[in-house]
């Protein structure tokens, strides 16, 4: 079984390279816009301002061959196996973010807080992060 | 831009069927084993027993047309778009679940605690929940 992906919508951020992204949101990800595409927009509906919720994204950039990294890109860390690190480099490269909700706008983009995904990131999936601290 | 993921392993579950599971891991879920595929054993290296981890699953099982349900399958309460909800109906059912890791076997498979996948789901990532905490 290999399933397919369907993109539910995209990143807008100011973010446009790797390079440029913290390694976690809480590290001082700029705001960014999440394009919903409409034929999934009904499926927003309940999703509050000033909500947390993770957002699922696919980190197109990645390089899924990849099995060990040294953490944090610090070649002084010993290697280490990418489900032990949050490498974007993994064989399904999603990432989960956790994101706060400041604005649904008119045409059905949500505006979040703190996200280090690079402009033009698919989003594959939101959920509630009811249930879910970060802690830092 | 339609991506393919690669399922990694799968779970293995006293819970046979969709109904059987609670609907978070919190709510009573059984421990399971997750057996991991020998080509990508590599890539749990640095996973320790104690650790909590995030286990992201493929849920097989659902309808990916599904864009509004009914929450907690309680038709007394208001249908809500599904990325406002945890539904694993949606278009890209994936599951994200927080669970600790009991054991790690020799054959590389996780025993790991409170997991609400019912058996022979594809697991599909696993990363480390270092700053996520349950608050329940």
């Amino acid at each position: 079984m290999r399933p397919t992906l369907v993109p539910i919508g995209r990143v807008h951020s100011p973010l446009r390279q790797p390079a440029e992204a913290p390694k976690q949101g809480f590290e001082g990800a700029p705001d960014a816009r999440l394009e919903i595409q409409p034929r999934f927009l009904r499926g927003l509906d309940g999703i509050a301002v000033g909500q947390d919720v993770l957002v699922l994204t696919w980190l197109h950039q990645a390089d899924r061959d990849v099995l060990a990294v040294h953490p944090r890109d610090d070649p002084a860390q010993p290697l280490a196996g990418v489900f032990a690190t949050r490498s974007a480099d993994r064989p399904n490269p999603i990432g989960v973010h956790r994101v706060r909700v400041l604005a649904v706008e008119n045409d059905g983009s949500l505006q979040v807080q703190g996200l280090e995904a690079i402009d033009g990131t698919p989003v594959i999936d939101i959920k509630p992060a009811g249930g879910w601290l970060v802690t830092g």
